[in-house]
């Protein structure tokens, strides 16, 4: 295998993570020490830092301060969602990206995202072979959805799902303190995919979480939501909902579109909520005439670092190394993955390589048969492939009572 | 001073906390090994359990179980928000509460809640006074909105001033990742007091928090506010704001009003959403025509027990302790107060003993010299104030990647 001598580039895209500076880190730290690889830049905001010239210098910065990007949450670097046309359509970008790669020599390109990342990297690989331009191309996948193909789980996800998991079993104590009625609705993130919101069930699998779960991989019935909810409450006074955002009817209709629908019909009536949450405690409350509470977790459960996973952590930092790794040993075009595996009885995590083509613009989805029926929660199997995953605690360093992240120099490279 | 011997009667009362089951335990385990108590009952949802004869044995817990209190939220007693009549006018409660103590033989009542619940034990007190009945009652203070009088903190605020600067800190990181326009409000507890927005203030000392702070104790202007948000976008293309959700304009209208209000009018138009953040999110889209997000930290600001303050949680178990040393010594009629103190440099949390009479229906709110002009934040005065009781991180026990809260068995006293 030939040695390719020159730079690097690492860049985030798409939305963050609490644990996508830890793989940043991971193939900074592996391409800082590395013989042949001369210097190594920081997209600033993706694809766009490259076509806009815009690189930091990660040469400069500070190992100490570099190091605390291990629990920083988001994308230190800076994110986009810019999507690359088809070479063969409009090629301006491709020769912009080849002009910057020759200006800084760059021979290494490492892109970390998700669907759509792994779609640009696929492209800028193609389009470097047809140029004659040597560079070793590698994804590096994240997402809190956990709907990338071809890997057993995704960085990001076994973080946000902890995040979910936790806050839902202290709202189940919070959310049940008085003698009186009280229905609960939490709205978790995930548009076509329900990974996150099955993470509540964890709470509920341990004795203290929500009674209901509807993911978007199954049709969502109005009436029989009210109709079950109706019956936890006469029950037990109290009802706690996990939905997802993206939870859709038979037609495909979107829940969260009835809102606005609704909102227009009973405007001048009682006042309307927005959100889906919000939407479902009112249908909830005009049934059954309770307190009622909508919590969306927003953009927490993607940004929580302080109750981060452990092993999602440690995992994504193995995830930007073996990039780097990997390509230093001349692969190219492909994203890191993980495989589950045991030894000696216990979960452990192997890299695989899965070609970038195949990853781009496939999702993977909770599988229907660990979906219990009306809206009861998920199976064993699941509580199985989610637990190892959200297992383990990190230390994040605090000063003066708050967490004391990565501050970054961001030199611009000349 | 005379030994008083009988049963004693915890109860918690009101709005839950991260800590209040901290407390809760410091005044069982040390009631437990008090000789001159015979038995320690916890009171199912407060004074309504006393009432209802729903008494839990405490000393048929697993200790190891109870220990897991110090870390578990919310009460895990129940509590209540039952507002006793003055006895003057209707004493059928105190006759019934006079009953169930001569019944367990209850010589000792530890209440543990906020401005309500010290009225409650200080309207028993006066009832068990003047009806001749031995019986010491004290008040252990708990509220996140930190506005006890008399007290120079409050148990409960420490761990949700903790929860909301470290939030506040993530949601700076994941708000700004993008290098397109961003409006984020965060909408914080509150009602007439605005520690827990300025606590989002400490995010930003620290260089990573919110740009606008609004607090209930200032008249909240709309036009200023929208403004300033425009001045800071056009200078950085981000803008975060913290709200209490009490804020009220000059003429004291709650500005969450306004949100029911102008829906009724705008409906047939765009979509309204619901909420005070939402509202204000609304008003900032309409103006700059940029993404804007509404975040309400809702519930889980008041029972996040994984991001407690050390601080609070040892304070919150040492005010527990102090209520049954000092009846046991023979004080009655108190609520137990911190008072803050320096030793060789540093913080220091004294006990101190307030008349209940002093503290019930007297609202501490932030100095107005604190808070800086035109929603610019804090001033130093107010970090010094609050970074000691943030200060220190639990480390509670975790199980399968989730908490491990208090499982109590909760044998009824026959």
């Amino acid at each position: 295998m030939s040695k390719l001598v020159g730079s690097c580039i690492i860049g985030q895209s798409g939305g963050p993570t609490s644990v996508i500076n830890a793989s940043a880190l991971g193939a900074i730290e592996t391409a800082l020490a590395a013989d042949c690889i001369t210097k190594v830049y920081g997209a600033a905001n993706g694809i766009k830092g490259v076509l806009d010239d815009r690189l930091y210098v990660m040469d400069e910065e500070d190992p100490a301060e570099l190091a605390l990007l291990r629990n920083t949450p988001s994308s230190a670097l800076g994110s986009c969602r810019y999507k690359l046309k088809d070479a063969d359509v409009d090629d301006t970008d491709y020769k912009r990206i080849l002009e910057i790669f020759k200006k800084y020599n760059v021979r290494y390109f490492f892109y970390n995202g998700g669907n759509d990342s792994m779609d640009t990297c696929n492209k800028i690989s193609k389009y470097m072979q047809k140029s004659g331009y040597e560079c070793r191309i590698m994804g590096i996948p994240k997402t809190i959805d956990n709907d990338l193909y071809g890997t057993d789980h995704c960085p990001g996800y076994g973080s946000a799902a902890k995040y979910i998991a936790t806050s839902s079993m202290e709202i189940y104590h919070d959310a049940r303190v008085y003698d009186t009625g009280m229905v609960t609705i939490l709205e978790v993130m995930g548009r076509n995919a329900g990974w996150l919101t099955a993470a509540a069930y964890v709470a509920t699998y341990h004795g203290q979480g929500p009674d209901l779960f509807y993911l978007p991989e199954v049709a969502f019935d109005m009436q029989s939501f009210l109709d079950r909810a109706k019956d936890i409450y006469s029950r037990n006074g109290k009802v706690i909902v996990a939905v997802s955002e993206g939870v859709k009817d038979k037609d495909g209709v979107l829940i969260s579109n009835y809102a606005s629908k609704d909102k227009a019909v009973d405007a001048f009536g009682h006042v309307q909520m927005g959100g889906l949450a919000s939407y479902l405690a009112d249908k909830v409350k005009n049934m059954l005439n309770v307190k009622t509470r909508g919590i969306e977790f927003s953009l927490l459960q993607r940004c929580a670092a302080h109750i981060a996973s452990k092993t999602d952590v440690d995992e994504a930092y193995m995830a930007g190394k073996a990039a780097v790794e990997n390509a230093i040993n001349g692969v190219t075009d492909k994203m890191v993955g993980y495989e589950r595996a045991v030894e000696n009885g216990r979960y452990k995590c192997l890299v695989k390589l899965i070609d970038l083509c195949d990853v781009a613009n496939t999702e993977k989805k909770v599988p229907l048969e660990w979906i219990l029926p009306d809206g009861a929660g998920l199976t064993e199997k699941f509580i199985e492939y989610v637990t190892p995953l959200i297992e383990g605690e990190v230390k994040i360093p605090f000063e003066n009572g708050v967490p004391r992240f990565a501050r970054l120099k961001k030199h611009l490279a000349k």
